[in-house]
């Protein structure tokens, strides 16, 4: 035992994909809590999960339960992040949230620790957790921004399907079995599930995640593009996205493009990113070794590859960014938070 | 019977993915042959395939083969095409050749029908079929760039495993099957069925398409780079290229960025590739409607959609282009110029 201050924490969304995540993760980097809370909605509350060899009985949500939590990291969904997060800061708790629902509130800093973990002492009750695609591409630019500048951003991505969660990943892998047997299949929750027209995942590339805007562009798409400017806190920085799913399941992949604002030299690209805390350079060609989603998945940084300039461009730079979307680009960004948010706490 | 002039012709690779598919196309488009002639190794020679109601046995290819065709189609690989084009053309047949052998020679016009068609007539025995990737892209830029001009193209490609033949499709079918199943897989075809490494295509994205050239690109990307430029005939576009390869059997779908040159108007541009030859728009995000590959599959367009402005760039365009990449890809083109061909023959 250290004289270490110990928090009571509360897991709202403990029996989802990310939710499982963040709680291994407690446990894992055995997070200074003391008191422990796990939170669902009805349909989920009752189930017992074991953390440290201590059973808990997941509890269903509602303002209540965060008397007397310090720290409540949300993950289920932005209904329920706008219905009790209020609540949870009424009651004195921080609010790491997971969801989109405060992503872009000028008043909740939207942090990755690795680019602006200087935000989180300036929150207001609730530090946001960007999106996933967002996460792991800004904490590979970061180290390019700080040293060139960016001018503009150009992406397109390779998304797993465990990002819409694990009825996504039910269905693809049926769906999947199904083709290989000759069966017909009928999809049912991908793209979106809340939208009446669905489509094959098995074998095929859906250019949308989540609804679409006015504009053309998806949710998703924009979450990248506002998320990006609000991280690296420069409007200027032009971004043009692209996202797509594809049959993976965990590990999102990215073709990003960047055009830095200055002359770079390749040789130092790699040795900014290598040096970069987060950051795993995988990039040899020669051996043909590059960043996989197969090889991301179940680890907590961010690999990054196939590192090459543009031939027709001297400020242009290829980049593919791959990560494990649970992980970085979920629950092990929200901990890092709730880390950092720790150890700056004082006693 | 017309009094159309009709050709003896050789089709080269008679029994791979796309030898297939051309002699499929032959029959289904009743080109104008007297004499057909189905060109293999040594080790396929001897099968049996019905055309139009009449069996044909497969021939090794040889030198001599070539004696009295007037158009041989190859898709063999490129050995084979280098060893035995120049022995067709002595013979007096003109080859249309799917390989990448002839394509970057200034003497051999390389042709997407609906871009430049105008040059198979200034062919010296051999007419280049562009790679898969980059004829898509081509065919659906060539409306924007005739009447916007282009100033650059960033394109991240998503292709299927038929693009590698048909071990890696049953690579890919099998190795899905045992993933499913909870057995360990060992790749053997892919990434590069020549190259020491391989890696795991099932619910995986590869950014490998071909071998590494010594800048970090790969063939198959710079093959779009140096094939775009050449078959719209302007050396000042930009490109830079993605080329990964995803679990999808047919079809190449591509996230493709450009930048015109001229400012356009976005309706303006709908109209233009709705009215362009072979291109589909599939554009109606309210219906959630854009192309994809399982769509794509078997037909012998390309397919637009997902056309949006660059929120951040006026001249920015982004797309999402899908095609068949052993139609449209490879076979259908190569018919395409087959079928122009012949019909500008004199009599």
């Amino acid at each position: 035992m250290t004289n270490q201050k110990r928090f009571n924490v509360a897991v709202v969304g403990a029996t989802g994909a990310v939710g499982e995540q963040i709680i291994k993760l407690l446990e894992e980097r055995q997070f200074p809590f003391q008191q422990l809370k796990l939170l669902s909605s009805a349909r989920s509350a009752g189930k017992k999960i074991s953390v440290c060899g201590v059973e808990y009985t997941v509890e269903e949500a509602c303002p209540e339960s965060f008397e007397g939590i310090d720290i409540a990291l949300f993950s289920a969904g932005g209904d329920v992040s706008k219905a009790l997060v209020p609540a949870a800061i009424e009651r004195g708790a921080v609010c790491i949230d997971n969801t989109s629902a405060f992503r872009m509130d000028p008043t909740a800093p939207l942090v990755v620790p690795e680019v602006n973990a200087d935000k989180i002492k300036e929150h207001q009750g609730v530090i946001a957790n960007p999106n996933c695609s967002t996460i792991q591409m800004v904490a590979a630019l970061k180290p390019l921004y700080d040293r060139y500048g960016i001018d503009r951003i150009i992406v397109s991505t390779y998304q797993a399907v465990s990002g819409a969660g694990t009825r996504a990943i039910d269905e693809m892998l049926h769906q999947t079995k199904e083709v290989l047997e000759g069966n017909t299949v009928k999809p049912d929750v991908l793209p979106v599930s809340s939208l009446p027209v669905k489509h094959q995942i098995a074998f095929n590339a859906i250019p949308q995640i989540d609804k679409f805007q006015e504009n053309g562009f998806t949710y998703e798409e924009m979450k990248m593009i506002n998320e990006t400017k609000k991280i690296m806190d420069d409007e200027s920085i032009k971004v043009t996205t692209t996202c797509v799913r594809i049959p993976v399941v965990y590990g999102h992949s990215e073709s990003v493009y960047v055009e830095l604002k200055n002359d770079y030299d390749l040789a130092e690209v790699r040795e900014l990113l290598a040096a970069a805390p987060g950051i795993t350079v995988v990039d040899r060609p020669e051996e043909q070794a590059y960043p996989l989603a197969t090889d991301a998945a179940g680890k907590h940084d961010v690999f990054v590859g196939r590192l090459r300039r543009d031939l027709d461009h001297p400020r242009g730079l290829n980049m593919w960014i791959v990560s494990d979307n649970l992980l970085k680009g979920a629950a092990w960004n929200a901990v890092q938070i709730a880390e950092t948010f720790a150890s700056e706490r004082p006693e």
